[in-house]
C-alpha cells in the first residue's frame, strides 16, 4: 500500500482487539502513535524508551492516545526485578514504584516484567521460594494501585528462560495481580511446544505478544532484537501458537512486538498497515484451522493461473513478442493496450506512459473476483478505483507494495447475474484481423520476477501470501556483481501462479553501475532449446552467456558435448537440484529494466534460476554497456 | 580517501607482496582487477564465480592481469574433493582437471582446495589413509601440470575444520605439490592458537589469507560470509597470527580474503585502497612487535592532544562561542578564519563556504608532523596540497574517509632548522585587541563526534587507527528514533585525542525526517552544572531534555532531588557505568547538523553518552520542528 494511504472500512479480526508495540515502527512516540491510529489499531504497547524521549507527561501521552482512539494496553518493560541481594531488591521495588507512577499517568493497567538477566537474578532451582516471594511482593504493590504484572520469560533470561519456567514462577507466587505474558518469539525461538499453553487458566494469561522470524542461525538475543518479522513474513507456525492460547481462554488483545532493523527506519504508517494486515491474516488462518474467534474468516481464493501480465511498452517489445511467436489477438476498446497470446501465455502491452519497459500489472484468475476483492479489502489491501468505460469488465485493482497493480479477474464465463461484476476481462478487447503466428512452443507464464523496493520486501511477501494465498516455496541469497541479493519465491499450492521477489540485502548507494531493479516475465516452454532456437532465428535478441560458465557447467554436470554446444549457441543457463532441472534463456533488456526469459522445468524443481542470477546480471550489464 | 583517488608513491609493506581476493570488492571481474591495480596491489586471488561471469577466456583474463601489473597468486576455490564414494571421487577429479585447465589459461600455479562440507567427505578419524591417498592423488595430478594444491580447513568443514587437522592431512598425504593455505578467519574464529604454526616447515605454507572480524555471536558460516573485515577493522589479534606464520618461513604474498556485505556494494577502488592500507598497517604492526619483515616500519605518532577543531560557521556560531566564554584570540593572516580559545580548547571558525555549520577539520598535535605525514602517505593516506601564503605554517592535510580534513601539526615550538616545515600553526594568526572573556570552565576538547558515510565506517576506523595510532575503546549500537545506529570510539593510549564515529546500521531511505548526519564537538569541563549554568545565563541555546527522562534517571540512579532539579533546568544527560559517569549538556543545533556539547567525565569512564543519544536525537528533531 502506498505511503500514507489510510485503509478504511476494514473490520477488526473477529472479536480480538489488535494492538501494536511502539517498538515496531520508526519515529518518535508522536509518529508511532499517529501511525498506529492511522492503520486502525485498537491499542498500543508503549515502550519505555519511547516515553522517556517524549516531552509530554505520561498523562498527556495517555490523553493523546485516547484522542487517537488508542488504549494503552501495556507499558514495557520493567527489567531485572528479583535479586538475591535484599538491598538491590528494595531498590528495584523503588524503580517499580516509579514505573507504576508512569502507568497511572498513561492510564495503562498492565506492565511487562521480563525475567531477569542480571548476575544477581534469583535462580528458582536454588531458591524457588525467594523468587515467588519477590514476585508476590511486586504484584501486591501493583495491586494496591489497581495494576497488574505480566511476567515474561526472555529466551535469554539468566535463569527463567522458557515459558513453562515463567508459569512455574507465576503459579508459585500466587497473586491475583500476577499473570503471564507470552511472546511467540521467545516460545518458538527456543523450540518450545506451545500446545500445553492450552492448559493454563485463561485468567492467568495477562498478555500476548506475537512475532514471526526467519530461521536464522545466530544467538537468540541478536535474532530477537534485529530480525523479528510480522506474522506471515517468517517461518514460525503462528496459528499453531495462537490456537492453544485462545483455547486456554485468553481474551486480551493480539499485540505485535517486532524488533526489526528495516521496520525501524521505514515509513511508520506503511509499516503499521503491514502490521495490522499480519494480525488479521493470522486470526483468519487460526480460525480456518478451527481454533480461532474470527467469524468472518474466508479462505484465500483457489487461483486458476496467471490471467495475463501487463507490460508498459519498451522500445522493442511488440517486435520481440512477434519474433517470439506471439499472436496479436486484440486491441483494447478504449485504451492504448494490445493483447498478445501464445499457448496459455497472455501479455498486454500498454503504450501509454513513459515506455521504458516495466511490469505494470499481474492479473490472476480467481473463481470469484468479487469475493476475492472483498477479502483483500479486509486484509488492508483495498482496491483502488479504475477508469472503466461503459460495459467494460470490472475487476479489482489492488496496488501491491512495489507499485505494480494486482488484478483479480476471470478470463472466461458470463457477466454476473445481477451485472455487479460485468463480463470477463477479454470482453474489453476487440479482435484484430491478423493471421495467428505459428508460435515457438511457449505454453504459459511460469512466473514473474520483481525486484522489490528495499523497505517493502517482507511486506510484499505477506501481502501476496495473505491476499492471494501464495505460500513461500524457496528462500535464497546470492552474491550479485554489485551487492548481495535476497530472494523469496511464492506459489499457490497447485503451482499455477508463481512470483519471484528479490531485494538488495543492503540499500544501494552511489556505486551501482548496473541495471536498477530488474523485472522479468518467465515464459514456460517444454523444450527450451527448440523455443530459443526458433526465437533466435526470428531475431529475438538473446543474452550471450560466457563460455567460462558453460565450461564449468560441463565439468559440474558431466553434460554431453552436443548439449554444451547448444547451450553456448543459445545462452542457456542450467540449474539442477535434487528435484529436477531449471533451464532458462534470457533476452537482452527490452528498455530500462525489463527482460523476458524462456523457462523449462523438469521434475518438481521449484527454483527460479537464482544460482545463475549473478552471471545473468553481469551479462545484462555488459550488454548494456556494449550497446551504449 | 575520496573515490577514485589513486595513491602514488606508496612503497610496499616491507618485502611482502600484497594480494587481494576478487571477493573483497564490488563489481564484475573487470572492475575488480582494475581496482586492485589502481590501489597498487601486486597480485590477486581470482574467485571462480567472478571468472565464470566474465566473457574473456582464462588466457585473456590472465593477460589482462599482467597488463595491469597483477600476478594471479591463487585461483579459488575447488570444493568437496575427497569422497567415500570412489565414483564420486573420480568425478571430482574430472572437475579438478577442468579447474587445472582454467589455471593454465590464467597463469596461476596455486589453487585453493578447501576441506569438504559434503555428506560423503572422508573422515580422517575413520580413515586417515583414504583422505591422505585422495589428496596425494589430487596433488600428483596437479604436479603433472606444474601446479600446486593449497589445502585449507574451513571452520565449518564436515570433518577437517581446524588448521591443525588440515596440517595432519597434508603431512599424511606427503606430496611436494600439496601444502597448506592458512586463513586467519578460520583459525581465529575457532579460537585456535596460532602460535604452533611457527613449527610448520615454511615450504609447506603455500598460501596465507588474512581477514579480521568483529566479535559477533552467530554461526561461524554466516559470520565468515557476511561480516569479515580488513585487518585492523575488527577485534582479531592479527599481528599475533602473522608473526608465527612469518617465523615458520612463509614467503608468499599477504593476501586478503574478506567477504563483507558493505564492501560488496561499495566503490571498489575505494575499498581496494582501504584493503591495501590494512595490509601495510598489519605488516608494520607485526614488525614493530618484533616479528615481521617490514624494514621501514614506524610507530604511530605519540599524540599530544587535539590542537584545534575547525568549524565552518553556522549562523550563530560566533555568538554562541562568546556566550560559552570563549575568547576571540586571533584572525588568520590570509583566510576568513577566526580563532577562539578557552582553557585548552581551540576552535577555528571558517566563514568561507556555505556556512551551514559543520566540522571542517581536526588538527592533532604531533611531535614530528613531517614524519607523521610521511608515515600517513605510506599508509595510503597521502596529504593533499594546501594553499598556504608565504611564511605560513606548513602542515599535512589528509582527507579522512568522511571528507573532513585531518591536520598533523604543532601548536608550539620553532620552525624547523632547515625551514622545511615552517612555524607552528598559531603563527598564521594575527592577535586581536579584545579583552579576554572570563570563561565558563571549559578546559579542552574532550572529543569530536562524526557521523560517517554509510560505506566508509569500517574504513574510517582503520584510517584513524593506522594513521593516528588510535585504539578502539568502545563499540555500541543504539535504537535511534529513525533507525539503528552503530558507534565506535577511538582514542590514543593516553586519552588525549578521542573520536566518536557513528553510522546508520542500514543506509537511510526516504523516511528520515530527522537531522541528517549530525556532528558535534564535546568540550571538556570539570563541573558541567556550573559551566552549563553560566552558558545558559549568557544566552547559549541549551537543548531541553524531557522530564520523563529525568524521572526515570532519578529512579534508576537514586539521585538527590536537588541534583535532579538542576538536571532538569539545564538539560543534563547522565550516563553511568562501572568506570564512572558521563554528564553532558548539548546546545541546540547551530545550523544544519552541528552542535556543541559540554562534557564532564568522572573516574575512567570511556563512553560518549550513547545510551542517551536517542533522547538527544529526538530532542534535536523536536526543537528543529518547533523553530520551523
Amino acid at each position: 500500500m502506498p505511503t500514507g494511504t489510510v485503509p478504511t472500512g476494514t473490520p477488526a479480526a473477529g472479536t480480538a482487539r489488535l494492538s501494536l508495540a511502539t517498538v515496531c515502527v520508526s519515529g518518535t512516540l508522536e509518529d508511532k502513535l499517529a501511525a498506529a491510529a492511522t492503520a486502525g489499531f485498537d491499542g498500543v504497547e508503549i515502550f519505555a524508551p519511547d516515553l522517556l524521549a517524549d516531552p509530554g507527561s505520561p498523562a498527556a501521552i495517555g490523553a493523546r492516545c485516547r484522542d487517537l482512539g488508542l488504549s494503552v494496553d501495556l507499558y514495557q518493560p520493567l527489567r531485572d526485578i528479583d535479586s538475591t541481594d535484599p538491598d538491590r531488591f528494595a531498590a528495584n521495588l523503588r524503580r517499580a514504584d516509579a514505573t507504576f507512577e508512569v502507568m497511572a499517568g498513561l492510564g495503562a493497567d498492565t506492565v511487562l516484567v521480563c525475567s531477569s538477566v542480571s548476575p544477581d537474578a534469583v535462580d528458582p532451582a536454588a531458591d524457588a521460594d525467594l523468587l515467588a516471594a519477590q514476585l508476590h511482593t511486586l504484584a501486591a504493590r501493583a495491586h494496591e494501585r489497581g495494576l497488574r504484572i505480566a511476567y515474561e520469560a526472555l529466551a535469554w533470561g539468566r535463569h527463567v528462560d522458557t515459558w513453562d519456567a515463567s508459569w512455574d514462577a507465576v503459579r508459585a507466587a500466587d497473586h491475583p495481580a500476577l499473570g503471564l505474558c507470552l511472546d511467540s518469539f521467545h516460545v518458538l525461538a527456543r523450540g518450545s511446544d506451545p500446545a500445553p499453553i492450552a492448559e493454563v487458566p485463561g485468567g492467568k494469561l495477562f498478555f500476548l505478544q506475537l512475532a514471526d522470524a526467519r530461521e536464522l542461525s545466530m544467538d537468540v538475543l541478536s535474532w530477537s532484537r534485529h530480525h523479528r518479522l510480522f506474522p506471515g513474513q517468517g517461518g514460525f507456525d503462528l496459528p499453531a501458537f495462537l490456537a492453544p492460547v485462545l483455547a486456554a481462554g485468553y481474551a486480551g488483545p493480539l499485540s505485535l512486538e517486532v524488533f526489526n532493523d528495516v521496520f525501524r527506519q521505514s515509513d511508520p504508517v506503511r509499516t503499521a498497515v503491514d502490521a495490522r494486515r499480519s494480525l488479521i491474516a493470522l486470526a483468519e488462518a487460526t480460525a480456518l484451522a478451527g481454533a480461532g474467534t474470527d467469524p468472518v474468516a474466508t479462505a484465500a481464493p483457489s487461483l486458476d493461473g496467471t490471467a495475463f501480465v501487463e507490460l508498459t511498452a519498451g522500445p522493442e517489445l511488440g517486435r520481440v513478442l512477434r519474433a517470439l511467436g506471439f499472436s496479436r489477438t486484440g486491441v483494447h476498446r478504449t485504451k492504448q493496450v494490445e493483447r498478445f497470446e501464445q499457448g496459455g501465455a497472455r501479455l498486454l502491452v500498454n503504450a501509454a506512459g513513459t515506455g521504458s519497459g516495466a511490469v505494470a500489472a499481474i492479473a490472476v484468475e480467481s473463481p470469484d473476483p468479487d469475493a476475492s476483492a472483498r477479502r483483500a479489502a479486509r486484509l488492508c489491501a483495498s482496491p483502488v478505483p479504475r477508469a472503466t468505460g461503459p460495459g467494460e469488465a470490472e475487476f479489482a485493482e489492488i496496488p501491491a507494495p512495489d507499485g505494480t497493480a494486482l488484478f483479480l479477474c476471470r478470463t472466461s464465463g458470463d457477466a454476473g447475474p445481477d451485472a455487479t461484476h460485468g463480463p470477463p476481462w477479454p470482453h474489453d478487447f476487440v479482435g484484430v484481423d491478423e493471421a495467428p503466428a505459428p508460435g515457438t512452443g511457449i505454453t504459459g507464464i511460469d512466473h514473474v520476477g520483481l525486484t522489490q523496493p528495499y523497505d517493502a520486501f517482507d511486506e510484499a511477501v505477506l501481502f501476496h501470501r495473505a491476499v492471494l494465498g501464495l505460500d513461500p516455496v524457496g528462500d535464497g541469497e546470492y552474491a550479485a556483481p554489485f551487492g548481495l541479493v535476497r530472494s523469496r519465491a511464492l506459489a499457490d499450492p497447485r503451482r499455477r501462479v508463481r512470483l519471484a521477489l528479490t531485494v538488495s540485502v543492503l540499500r544501494r548507494g552511489d556505486w551501482s553501475p548496473a541495471v536498477a531493479d530488474p523485472q522479468y516475465v518467465a515464459l514456460a516452454c517444454d523444450d527450451v532449446l527448440a523455443t530459443a532456437a526458433a526465437a533466435r532465428a526470428a531475431g529475438v535478441p538473446l543474452l550471450a552467456v560466457p563460455a567460462n560458465y558453460h565450461d564449468d557447467l560441463a565439468a559440474r554436470l558431466d553434460l554431453p558435448a552436443g548439449t554444451v554446444a547448444a547451450y553456448r549457441e543459445l545462452g542457456v543457463l542450467h540449474d539442477r537440484d535434487a528435484h529436477g532441472d531449471y533451464l532458462q534463456v534470457c533476452t537482452e533488456l527490452l528498455g530500462g529494466r525489463l527482460f523476458l526469459a524462456l523457462v523449462q522445468r523438469t521434475g518438481t524443481h521449484d527454483g527460479h534460476g537464482w544460482p545463475d542470477a549473478p552471471v545473468r546480471m553481469a551479462a545484462h550489464r555488459r550488454s548494456r554497456l556494449a550497446r551504449g
